[in-house]
């Protein structure tokens, strides 16, 4: 059975943490999806389209990589394109909790199961929210994010 | 003197786990008073009356429980109810610090303890807020839920 | 039915912590047993006969408490003695992602539940290694441990 | 070279915690500017300047000690008003991973570093938020803040 | 390529949680390899024969799982079987500070990436030092171990 | 007053985590003096001689680092050297817990303050212990110590 994966998340932006991720993932599975979750009550700071491209563009040579948005629970999009893991990245105790939860009620919920890889130590500091206040206030993102040009 | 405690929470759904900790304080306290905080800056998902039914609903061959709603602080609804001691479920590293930054400050202004029970391994995972999330996108809600179906 | 609750430990020394738990739990519980675990496996700082003897100079004026030593699981000490409860305190996250494991073992193998209370903020770095480490070099332990004298 | 070390926060409100980082510092650096960071897409309980006056008040007998706002990231500041630290209290482990994203994003765009201090045992539970839901409830906030009446 | 994974450790003894681990792995993995680490300096309270014959017994009927000891670096037997990826689980976040740490310092001697599930909820608990310590002191441990006779 | 931080541990050995948080302090402190304790009833991987050997030629170019052994209360040998102030690295959460009882213990009996720093990301996962573990298997250390020949 093939084997394919969901990477999801807001990606707000999407970091080099999250890029490692995708890495590791394709020596594991044989598809990537990387789902870019749309909560219509959250607003974000990065324009969809341009989240969207920026990612696209920083796997356009990897064609096992494809990148969705969905709007729906993640595991409901996990059967639409037939993922049988959720894929995350743990930084630190903080995250790992949420995780936890997250990964044990998916699994009650639907029998998938979530697969996870420790953040590359270089990049373990990295956070999304962190990353929007630094953009916000005009500092430069460029050493968290490849290719930050192509989000504006 | 009668040991009352009382359990507080926004039971925004009143989970497994919540009802768990209520039957481990029956087994300590000669009452148990569930009490549903007000906060008027907080949106809720689920309905105040909704709520406090289900709850009722749950307990109500339970003479020992009572179910109230309280929109002041914790420690002065337990003083206006004579409650000795809060009761507080724990069920991971993340809950318990924040626990016991209100426990100590909830002491300090009132001299009122806070007793914890740990949230049975079955229901360690559930956390309201996924639920409301699942629940949101129309997920299935009965494994996290007794008798969901009272909060519609 | 009267409530006994069971506080379990080595107690290398007894504490100003532990203390403070025993005077809480003594507004919950009809009896409070203090039981110095022995396992023949270890090795103790402060002999047997002086840390009893400490214990119960501590609590001589609290008809409620009891001591005891006990060398057996401690679920089985308390279907002994008739505890219907272990009573532990909770320092910080280190202490409670292990004290939550045994928890949950006791109660599958025995249905005894443990109730827990978080150590007052005072005590809360109190830690019998540390004051072990600090004894042994000579250090000053009475502002950790109450009438450190008789355990010499 | 002079050591300037920056104290950055919101303080909504400046409670004992900080007041006591604030003292540790000056026995490190020369000088310490208790920054009050304003974000224009958040609400404060308390105003600018309440809080400012109140932080002056605090140390006018301190000439060490400098209180500013800020508009800006942390980083820019510090080298806007020429210091080579920033300082940050530490309370729980919660705190911990995220002060320590923080600090490690500061020093990737900046090269400044964090020196940390460890919170005052007795004020370690002390939690601006929790500060601010008893003051709201019309509770006493004077065992965590000094003078609060200089806030209202 | 083939993917095969080595879950390494002491399995001292193996329990219901390293067992749902495996079966997890079984759906990611060709080929996963259960490895019996061998330290010359530590003592084990069960026979490392009867450690074997236990997991080999409980894997009989799946031919994708091998079971072998190893006394070497974890990711030099990793190489000597051609194992692509550590398999570690992880139960709480006192686990993950420090399986992160080997999974960074591993990948950074030697490019070998780990990957982790989270332990089943009903597992979650379970510890093989707290099993010993029941063991030794006569108590059940078949609730945390599958067929627990092979092990005597 | 002159400012004069011990950074005391046991280094065995002594990585590029402990190398950069002397480095750190050297912007903070006037002289930095990395102690070496010595507990008898421990047992070091490697000699004292080598690791003080080691650790004075990473520093030989540094007139204000000093490196001295101890075997006494932390506290005792910084009043003996006239430090006014300790330094530890933090690497994790699990670190934290620890270093915090330490601190606040080191704090009631002698009023000596600790100040910390966070381990550089690129080193945070760096734990001496499992260097020791590779170190016996006969695996490289040089990603984690700098010119480990030295300790030979």
């Amino acid at each position: 059975m093939k084997k394919i994966g969901l990477f999801p998340g807001s990606f707000d932006p999407f970091t080099k943490g999250h890029e490692a991720v995708v890495h590791k993932s394709l020596d594991l599975f044989d598809e990537v999806i990387i789902g870019i979750g749309i909560n219509s009550r959250k607003t974000y700071l990065f324009d969809i389209e341009k989240r969207e491209g920026h990612i696209k563009e920083l796997f356009k040579d990897k064609p096992a990589v494809r990148v969705e948005r969905f709007q729906m629970l993640t595991v409901d999009f996990c059967k639409e394109i037939g993922a049988n893991f959720v894929i995350r990245g743990l930084r630190d105790s903080k995250d790992f909790e949420y995780e936890k939860s997250i990964a044990h009620m998916n699994f009650t919920i639907s029998g998938i199961e979530t697969v996870f890889f420790i953040t590359d130590q270089s990049y373990s500091a990295i956070n999304s929210s962190i990353i929007r206040e630094i953009y916000i206030n005009g500092g430069p993102i460029d050493a968290f994010v490849t290719k930050p040009e192509l989000l504006v």
